[in-house]
């Protein structure tokens, strides 16, 4: 029988397990809580999709600038940004067992279950969420039974104290975005950089978020790491911004290999959209616990800076040198998680290749973007007694990217442990090597092979990074 | 008379905010106390220096993988570590005026204003230090009153609480350190990647400490970034990996263009090793207040790893298939805090120059290594009808790094503009560009020129980043 090559995230789980791309958080003392540390193939993978990110949304930009501002801010931040007051989850318990759920989840759990669509649970109030679940019998999914408590709203931020007392005066948060680190910075980042609107302020940095129901793997975690752009522009080009960053956003994702049916972005209704909001898509990706959201694109109009002008009594304003005119900026945010889309990365690359159907034999192959993949090429020596030679080259090409030496085992095994963790090519160091100066260049993906100069490795293989 | 060119704090930190390499954190709220945020010019340099760190000490080095884990871990680890029962500080109140102290840093202090040397602070107990202040009538520095409090014992770790009660159950810590993150994943790490010992695992990431003096700028901040290394190898080679790490530091921050005059490393003395520690030496660098601690390089023998086997019950044994013996790896430890290297090079690099002593005219200069400068080039147009050529250039040279383009006022100024945020090369593209296709290169700190062909400023830049 042939094996089942069918994607998972068991299969997923275990390769990053297994392979160093990600353990599970303070293993050795049972763990924390859905908490995950990146080994040496996942810091790399996820130090290349930020940097891709960084050189697109920065470096290559003529609009944007960077910041990096710090995750311990002035509560009063999370006053203005409402965070403090409406940034809950409803809560709600299980009187017969003591489980604690999501009420949301727990009706859109249902609804699944039950094959019902149409009803908006997001725009439910707590009285009616209560209500809704009563109306209809929801149970508990841990014991069956229907008594839940009335629901508390919980606050999804982190609090801890800063100094030596531990009074509410001291009392402080971790970030649970990024994003207002950028928005407090609005008019520091204008002064210092000379810049005129539009401009762009892009920011990577973990935030917090305190989940009742984190889970399936890395897609939603309590400490993320995420990648936001706030983009700053005159009122009234909001909508043309809003496209353009919208298609930035999808072409970053396809350049770096993400398949275009994997993915599906979906503009918010008009009364889907927030109540400042003129225009909203979220990327969404077929995930294989289904349809997930990815990356969220949204016009937030001149909200956050208002916010943060009212609360601070700063002004917000921007005065525009060619017209003479003074106003608040619009806002464009694309919004992405660095571990969801790593995550996403992951599982679009996975792949269980039929290689030989009559002998059984099948290979795992992680197709990532070279731009992406942890190591860039491994240099495997076809004997042993070439490895002195072979790391020379090793050492050389280390020079200027991530590289792998292996002289274990048959070519075919090496070659199939670089499949696994996604190396592009392999670099077959053999007796004629000493002779003709080369070495063969084995694809990832195609498992064609060519002779490449030893002095033309570095252009030729950079050449293949570029994206 | 002539301007004062003495490199002083206060001038820095004017220029870092007046610039945008770092500004004052939530500052429209009033800050946060010694919080910082690193603008455009600051993640630049940031991320350059941790570039080139994981450059040196993970993509070059042959013994070296990375790691990225949580900051939240298991409270455990810090029972583990020590860090729960005894990373404290000795917190003193003054009864007079209320005003808090760390006991040590009064005694310290007091030692400076009255050129005691030779006494050991550190290795004081809480009751020699209460008596000591006692006995030599030190006074409180805020109102001159000798009446102290007793001391309390202060942990400088974060708490915070996961899940949705703050019962002690859920009370976990912000990690004070990276290097954790390490220990505890040592077996996974070296299960996963198949190493063989010696081999070290590096990590760049934040920790916190809730620091009763936080201070200088961003040297001493409450949330910070370090980069670790973690070097395990067999006992009784820990010296001679201790000596080839110490090198190893050393080189790389000379490298990166630190005077060596600016530096120096100190070993510390048989009495002044902590108990488990074979050989400890701080690099020390000469900040505008004095020499500071800069980088920790230590050989911790097994205490790290042996003290997590003994709590966690895990074994942390090492199996060597060479000589079939089993043993708990040595660790060596380089220690260096991201922020506290970066505002080393800042001052190191900072010069204000006297161009024409006559004109009464000075330039400041950040020279800093082109590896570690924000901005690798400026392309300007020598005048504003060349700018569409001109940004043609900008925007070939943007694929390659970080690049900036100025159009606005004179030459001289736009050079100096640069001088000042550290930009090594100006690119100036003026008439005879359209004709010969070449820029003229202005180096910042010579401020010679050469003409470079268009074609060519790509491999011409490189070579000069390279470190």
């Amino acid at each position: 029988m042939l094996k089942n090559t069918e994607k998972t995230m068991d299969k997923l789980v275990a390769l990053c397990k297994g392979r160093g791309f990600v353990y599970a958080g303070s293993e050795i003392y049972g763990g924390l809580a859905n908490s995950w540390d990146y080994g040496p193939l996942g810091v790399e993978l996820k130090n290349n999709i930020k940097r891709a990110w960084w050189r697109k949304f920065v470096q290559e930009n003529p609009y944007n600038v960077g910041l990096d501002s710090a995750i311990l801010m002035n509560p009063q931040v999370w006053v203005a940004s409402g965070h403090v007051a409406t940034f809950n989850d409803p809560l709600i318990d299980c009187k017969a067992c003591k489980t604690r759920h999501r009420a949301d989840k727990l009706v859109e759990e249902w609804h699944t279950a039950n094959n019902i669509t149409g009803v908006a649970v997001e725009a439910m109030t707590n009285d009616a969420l209560v209500n809704y679940i009563k109306e209809k019998g929801i149970t508990c999914p841990n014991c069956g039974k229907a008594e839940f408590t009335d629901i508390r709203k919980f606050n999804l931020m982190f609090k801890t104290f800063q100094g030596v007392t531990e009074d509410s005066a001291a009392q402080i948060y971790l970030r649970p975005e990024t994003a207002q680190g950028i928005f407090v910075n609005f008019k520091n980042i204008q002064r210092t950089t000379r810049r005129k609107v539009p401009f762009g302020v892009a920011q990577v940095g973990k935030s917090f978020r305190n989940e009742i129901t984190p889970g399936n793997f890395i897609f939603r975690i309590r400490e993320f790491e995420q990648m936001e752009l706030e983009f700053f522009c005159k009122p009234g080009t909001d909508l043309e911004w809003f496209n353009y960053w919208r298609a930035y956003c999808h072409d970053w994702l396809l350049k770096l290999g993400l398949k275009e049916e994997s993915l599906r972005l979906r503009d918010h209704e008009k009364e889907e959209l927030s109540h400042y909001s003129n225009a909203t898509t979220d990327f969404e990706f077929l995930f294989p616990f289904g349809w997930g959201e990815l990356w969220g694109v949204a016009d937030r109009t001149d909200y956050d800076l208002k916010a943060h002008q009212t609360t601070s009594g700063e002004s917000m304003e921007y005065f525009d040198p060619e017209t003479n005119e003074k106003y608040i900026p619009y806002v464009i945010e694309p919004s992405l998680g660095a571990d969801r889309v790593l995550l996403a990365f992951l599982i679009d690359a996975y792949d269980e290749e039929i290689v030989d159907a009559e002998k059984n034999d099948t290979r795992v192959v992680l197709r990532l973007a070279p731009a992406l993949a942890p190591i860039k090429c491994a240099v495997l020596p076809l004997s042993k007694k070439l490895s002195e030679q072979a790391e020379a080259v090793y050492h050389q090409l280390q020079k200027h990217f991530m590289v792998d030496f292996d002289d274990a085992g048959s070519i075919g095994k090496r070659y199939r442990r670089q499949d696994e963790i996604g190396t592009p090519y392999c670099l077959t160091f053999d007796f004629d090597s000493v002779e003709d100066g080369c070495v063969t260049v084995r694809d990832r993906d195609t498992m064609t092979q060519e002779r490449v100069k030893i002095g033309e490795l570095v252009p030729y293989l950079e050449e293949k990074m570029a994206f």
